[in-house]
Order: C-alpha cells, then sequence, then structure tokens
C-alpha cells in the first residue's frame, strides 16, 4: 500500500484533518507562499477544467457569452452601493503604488514612494460595480437589452481562516452579470441560473442540492433576494455551493445605469449576479470520498479509466500491452477518458493504491491469466468491488459502469442526506440535534434579530428558505410568532 | 452603410487612429475606468476563447498540463534572480494593505493604517519567481521531472503608454513554466513551443512569422536565450507576437531547486517558459484588416458564416426562413458557426456594413428571386466578392470558401511581408529605407552596443537573428566588424 494512503487520516477519527490531508496527497492543491493563496496542482486544475467546460456550455445553451472586465477596482466604486460597501469593502488587497525600485544600499527593492496611486485600488472581490460602471455606456434603450455576460476570473477576499478550495484568498470563479429591461425578467434570469447550478451539482457533481432563497442576514450585499443551492457534507455540515442574485436596480442606481424603454420613458436597468467557484471541489471531495482516498464523479473525473497490467516479464507485458491497445482505443471511441498505466517504476500494488486515492471510477487489470482467458479485472472504485469480465464487450460494460456509478453515489449522498434531515418543534429539541450536525427543520419568525440569537447560542445559520417541499405554517420554534413555513438550519463551512 | 463604418478612419489616412477605432467600433474592447486596463467585449473575447482552445489543445497534444499559481508575488522574490528583479521590478501594481474602513466622517471608504503587509506584495508581472519556488517542494529526483505546467492567467505590468490588446497594464496570456533534468531537454522544449506559436500563427491567425532569436538587449531578463515569432503589420511595424525562454538553471539557483540525477548527484534543475497574450488579437486586426473593418481568418472568426434574408413581406421572410432553416442546419453539422440574422429592427444594408466591420469571413444573402430560382448569394469578406450560387451543396461550396479565405489571408500577409522586406548593404541606406518601415536584413557586428547606437538613431531594433534563411557571414554595416549573419531589423510596437 502507497505510503500517502496509509497516512490518510480517517473520517471518522478526525473529518477536518482527512479532508486536509486528503486534498494535498491526492495532489489536487497545496498552499502557496502567499498567505491563504492557494496553487491549484494539475490534478485538481484538471477537475476545475472539466466543471468550466460543462458550466460554460450551459451558460452559452442559455444565451450568455463571456467577456472580460479589470482585476482592479477604484476604491471609491465600492462606496457607491450603501450595501455592498458593508460587505466588501472590509478585508481585501489593496494597491497603493505602482513602482519598485533599489533601495538606498542596492540589496533589495523597495516601495517607490514617488509612485503612489491618486486613488488606491482594490483587487475585485466580486466584479458589480466595475461591471455596472461599465454597462453604463453599454446602455442606452430597451434595444440594448438584455445584457447576458459571464465571465471566468480570479477573485480576491481576504480571509483570516482558510481551507484550501473552501475558502482562500484568492480564488477561480465564473461571475455572471445580467442587464434586464424588466424585473420580472431579471428575477426569471436569477431562478434560471440557480437551476443551472442545481442541475450541475446533480447531474455532474452528484451533489444533491437543496434550492431555496437566503434570510436577508445571509443575502449578498447589495441583492434584493439572493438564491442558494445548498449541500450537505459527509460530516452533516453544509456547504453553500453556488449564488444568483436578484439585484434589483441598487447597481443601476449606483451606477446611474438608465435605458429608455418602450413607452420612451427612462428606468433604472434591473440586474442579477450568479457565481460558482473553484469551493465546488471541495465540496466534491467532501460530499462523496472515503478513507481510501477521492471518490470522484464520472461525469468530472479527468481520468474515468485506468489500465493497469500485471506482468511476470517483459513478453508478457509485450502481449498484455497489445491487447490493451484495442480496448483502450475503443474506449476513447466511445468518449472516456483512458490512462494505461504500464509503468516499470512502480508496483502494481502501489499504482492501485494510489489510483485509488485519486478516485478515478475505474479500474482494469489485466494479469497473465486475464490474457489467457481473454478477460480483465474490474474495479469500481465507489464500491471498491471487483468482478472479472470478458474483454468481448467491455467497452460497452465500462461505458454503463461509469454511468451507474455516476448513479449510485448521487444516491448514496442523497440518502445520506435524508438520514441526517429532521423536523424539530422546539428549540430544546434544536439545540440537542444541532449538536449531531445535519438539516435540521425549523419554524422561524422570519426577523434577523431571532436568526442572530440561534447563531450566537448554536452556531448554526438559516442555510435558506428552500423553494420546494412543505409550506405549512407554524410557530416560531424560539419567540412563538407566526412562522410562514420550515427553514433549513445547519453548521456551515 | 451604418454610420460606424461610415466614420471609421482610412489606413493610409492614419494607420494607428484606424487601429484604436476598429477595435472599439467592432466591438472587441474598450478603455475600462482603470488605467491602461481594458474590458475585453463579447465579440472580441470569443476570438480568445478560440485561441485558447486551439492553443491548449496543442499544449496538451504535447504532454503539457494546466496548473494554477497566485496572483500575488511576495516582493523578496523578485529580487532572487539579478537579472530578473531588473526587467520586472519596476512599473508593477503593489499591494500593500488588506482592508479599508470607513473613513472619521462616514463618507467613504479609507486604507486602514492598522493594515499594512509585513511584506509588499506584488501583482505578478509574470510568474517564473512564484513557480519556482513552487517547484522547489515538487522536484527531488530526476523522477520527478520533467514537469510541464502551463497557466491561463491575468498578469498586469504598470505600462506608461498603453493601447488596447497592444500593450496594456493588465492582460491576459498564458505562461508555460518547464523543468527538465538536462540542458539538451529544456533546450529542445523551448524550442518545441517555438514552433507551436509559429504553426499556431501562419494555420490559425493566418499571419507569417519569422522565427528566430532575440540579441541580448531584447531577451527576457532572467533568459539564457529568447526564441521569438515575429509578425509585420500593415504599416511595416514589427509584431514581436510569441515568446519562448530557454532559463537555464538562473530560477533554479534563485530558489535553490536541486535534483538528485541519474548519476545519483545534485543538480540544478533546467528551465523553460513560454507565453502569448491578448496581444493576438492585436496582431490579427493589424495583419489582415481593411478600410471595411475587421477581416478575421476563418479559422478563428466567432462567426464563421452570416446569414441574411431579404424580404417583401413577412409571407416571404417565412418561406426564405424555412427554406435558410435546413442550410444552417447543414452547415452546422460540418462545425461551421453560423448565424442567421432574421432581426427586422435593423435594414439589410445596415447587416451587411456591420458584418463586414465585425469581419465575418463569409456572408450568403437570400431575397426573393433567390428564392425563386434555388440560389444564394455569397460574399467573401476578404475579397468583397460576391457570387450567385445554387443551395444545391451550398454547404461544401461554403466549407471550401472558408479554407480558400483562410489560406488567401495568409497568402495576402507573406506577399506583402516578402514586398517589405529588404537587404541593405551601408548604414546610409540602411537609415533610409528604415523610415519607410517594413524589414531590414543586415549586418551586425553582434554588439549591444552598435545594437543601441543604432535603435537610438533609428527607432529600429533587431527584431531577432532569423533561424532559417542565409547564414552567410559579412561585416557589420555600422562598424564593419566581422558579422555571423544578417538579422531582421525593424520598427516595432
Amino acid at each position: 500500500m502507497a505510503k500517502e494512503l496509509k497516512d490518510l487520516t480517517k473520517r471518522s477519527e478526525n473529518y477536518s484533518q482527512w479532508y486536509n490531508e486528503l486534498v494535498v496527497k491526492a495532489d489536487l492543491a497545496e498552499q502557496s507562499a502567499v498567505r491563504g493563496c492557494m496553487v491549484i496542482k494539475p490534478y485538481g486544475y484538471a477537475i476545475w477544467e472539466k466543471i468550466q467546460r460543462q458550466l460554460d456550455d450551459m451558460f452559452k445553451e442559455t444565451g450568455h457569452v463571456n467577456a472580460y472586465f479589470p482585476l482592479l477596482i477604484p476604491k471609491s466604486f465600492l462606496s457607491r452601493e450603501a450595501e455592498h460597501v458593508e460587505g466588501f469593502a472590509k478585508e481585501c488587497a489593496v494597491v497603493t503604488h505602482h513602482r519598485l525600485k533599489m533601495s538606498a544600499d542596492g540589496k533589495e527593492v523597495v516601495v517607490d514612494p514617488a509612485a503612489k496611486l491618486e486613488e488606491e485600488l482594490i483587487i475585485r472581490p466580486t466584479s458589480e460595480t466595475i461591471i455596472w460602471n461599465t454597462y453604463k455606456n453599454w446602455i442606452n434603450s430597451y434595444r440594448d437589452l438584455p445584457i447576458l455576460c459571464n465571465q471566468w476570473a480570479n477573485v480576491m477576499r481576504w480571509e483570516m481562516r482558510t481551507r484550501l478550495f473552501l475558502r482562500t484568498s484568492e480564488f477561480l470563479w465564473q461571475e455572471g452579470h445580467t442587464a434586464h429591461a424588466t424585473r420580472e425578467e431579471a428575477e426569471e434570469e436569477a431562478i434560471r441560473m440557480l437551476n443551472i447550478y442545481g442541475d450541475f451539482a446533480e447531474q455532474y457533481m452528484a451533489v444533491p442540492v437543496i434550492k431555496g432563497v437566503k434570510s436577508a442576514n445571509e443575502r449578498f450585499a447589495g441583492a434584493i433576494d439572493t438564491y442558494t443551492i445548498e449541500a450537505m457534507m459527509q460530516d452533516g455540515k453544509a456547504l453553500q455551493s453556488g449564488t444568483s442574485h436578484f439585484l434589483g436596480q441598487n447597481f443601476a442606481k449606483a451606477f446611474d445605469v438608465q435605458f429608455v424603454n418602450k413607452e420612451n420613458k427612462m428606468e433604472y436597468v434591473w440586474a442579477t449576479s450568479w457565481g460558482v467557484s473553484t469551493r465546488l471541489i471541495g465540496a466534491l471531495i467532501m460530499a462523496h470520498s472515503d478513507d481510501n482516498g477521492l471518490v470522484l464523479p464520472p461525469h468530472l473525473a479527468p481520468i474515468q479509466v485506468v489500465v493497469v497490467p500485471i506482468y511476470k516479464n517483459e513478453e508478457q507485458l509485450a502481449q498484455i500491452n497489445e491487447k490493451v491497445a484495442g480496448i483502450v482505443s475503443s474506449l476513447k471511441k466511445l468518449g472516456i477518458s483512458v490512462k494505461y498505466d504500464n509503468s516499470d517504476n512502480k508496483r502494481p500494488g502501489f499504482k492501485f493504491a494510489d489510483y485509488e486515492l485519486k478516485g478515478v471510477p475505474v479500474r482494469l487489470v489485466m494479469g497473465g491469466r486475464d490474457l489467457e482467458n481473454n478477460t480483465m479485472e474490474v474495479m469500481r472504485r465507489d464500491t471498491l468491488e471487483k468482478e472479472t469480465i470478458s474483454c468481448e464487450g467491455i467497452e460497452t460494460y465500462v461505458q454503463n459502469l461509469l454511468e451507474e456509478i455516476q448513479a449510485n453515489i448521487y444516491k448514496k449522498a442523497l440518502d445520506y442526506r435524508t438520514s441526517r434531515t429532521i423536523t424539530v418543534e422546539s428549540y430544546d429539541e434544536f439545540k440537542e440535534k444541532i449538536e449531531e450536525g445535519g438539516f435540521i427543520l425549523a419554524h422561524w419568525d422570519g426577523t434577523p434579530e431571532t436568526e442572530e440569537k440561534i447563531k450566537e447560542e448554536t452556531k448554526a445559520t438559516i442555510r435558506c428558505i428552500p423553494l420546494e417541499g412543505d409550506k405549512t405554517p407554524g410557530k416560531c420554534m424560539v419567540t412563538g410568532k407566526p412562522s410562514v413555513c420550515r427553514v433549513i438550519f445547519a453548521r456551515a463551512y
């Protein structure tokens, strides 16, 4: 067994440590020399590329186009929208100078005080301000609307406590920013993108999510409504995995973006924004992986199938190479990404453990006896079950198996969530149950004060007011005041 | 004729102004609120996406993988490599603080002096330093080599004079950073990537390039050798379009990256880096476009074919819609990107001018008579020639025409370059001819002093010492000293 795997902490021992170790041991990412910023290693980045490609296709199918806006935002832009500045003009990276020079002793470079900027620039924590300042020049009439732009970019929020993928100072994301002529159209867009995120999470990440709307406390700074997809991790904690905001006319008013409507009257433009980030990789890992390493959903696995030969001598290897070549080529024709690992500097046992650690969904092994029998051993990563299968038609078998694994890990995550979602009636019961983790459906009076009190006393937050499900009214578990429907509480990442 | 087009300055009047106007009028990019930083608009970004996709495929075919390294670089890292710091630790964006707070009067946000960073961070102007600091942890033995990483990223160099795409403070690029066990392997890699850039420029951008090595004056700061592809624009000026650097062991020594080689001895790692940027879009525009607007090479055009109906009434439009639908669908099946523009708020003449401005390679028009005759009018953007073609087999005709246009604009650019490349024997002749622009092949004694003198007196620089072509030695046109071969001089962007 590979050393890396032997050392992996078990989830039951220390879930948090298991996660931190796994990200590093599976070669996904590591801390960099810059506080809170990560290096995304090739294997981790390959997952991000798969995520990007799929989401980008889904955005384009719904009429969106990509563009690119500046990394730096003039400080004064942040102040234009009153709530936005509260939310984002805090911990951020501030550029104050534009030149370095050699120090007097010639030993190092120092900031040139003569190169102080007139106005400081902020590395974008999100781009609503710079984009709406740009949209002002693009929009005159209802004929210029809608604008449906997305950008793939890096952003920076100076986080105090960081964890790889889950919370880093710099992260990669996409941010959609749309402009509409009517409130209805903007609200529809916000919901449309929420649904795309939901579909993506469930169909590609194999992570079931609850779609809902955030309470005022948890809303994006500057939004009228923030929609969210919330996933449950294997420790019962919630992970907010994507958000879509209906921004109303807030940014249009802040940047004076008006248009002539069909009735020939000036009106402020309606807006949405929506984003998902490299945090999704954290969600993937925490939702499915186990004590042997990553379990990747086939739809996003960089390598879907690994083929390993077991051989006694060069002659046998040559025979296996020949036999396997046809199968690898047929698998590739089916659009499956396959790696044939016949490297001779690692033993099969090491390779097995390594590909398990890396979460490759299907492993095929061909040994001497398989060669004679025209078979291969097939192992599926999700259950670790092995079967011996005839090489005749093995390509179709593997293709179907990949879909079965995809469905199975989704179902497993869904069953887990179901088993850890409960309903409580009293605050005492809530305080007891929240210690065990999971999602708790409870009645709440709709006030920020009650939410704040619950958060302070239990560390649980309202993850969302679900869009679907039971809408029976009741009484707040804390204050006894009327509640419109149950909301979902959880401790969250 | 569309207003935008009518207003376009002619190349012969003012080439520089023609370029600046065209970039904006064709909706490619615009200046942002942040000095020197551009907004890449959806149409311009669509070209960048095509460039990215193709280059990324070429990188992956040659064994490279993508990764992501931090945006910010500790100031001290820049000082580690003596020449690198000279080249890059000058005009750059310096992050000095990590927090904003409300001003005492509550009217604006100000930098919080309490949040001063211990060490300033620089927004990457290029990533050799942070990457080699990372590679230190990845490399122990020759078994860990080669490392063949690329990243797609934004970088920032605080430029004093900026022009959209050609020179902006922030730009998008890819930067490959490879690590090798031997000098030979690293040198081969640098040449391999130069050739990929050359192939891409010629086969996709339709821009002929001269491959060569830079003189010491023009070398990347920290490189042993800088290879370049140099293109000629329509004003006879050179545009450096991509560079590939053999870095020797300079960065390995600066960041102490050693490995145990096959002889079990410690050795410093050998390196390359290579990059192309959004500047390529500037090259595309300046190499091919004309007084009517953009001329895009079909291999990179976001819309390859536009179809416009001309109709008398709704009934006729319905008939054209039906007829065109089949053709559009067949073209798409051939992998051709087609837009059918039957929008009713613009007249055909406006559409024609607009798609000419946007450089769509092929325009198909169907009017009432075409409907009767089962024909369409085909216009090719490069020559503006029109033909009437039967709808039978028009898909194949268009497919072939796209390739013909691709080949034709390449040939046109190549013929132009050939006609404006001359050989001179004396410095007097050189000084006279350089005023007319173009590439001048001349002998040079190989010293930085002579190169500097020529630059000061004529504004011409050595673009490269060509890898191929005449290698006859001679005498320097300035000093009369021996010259190994002719080098290419030009005024450059």
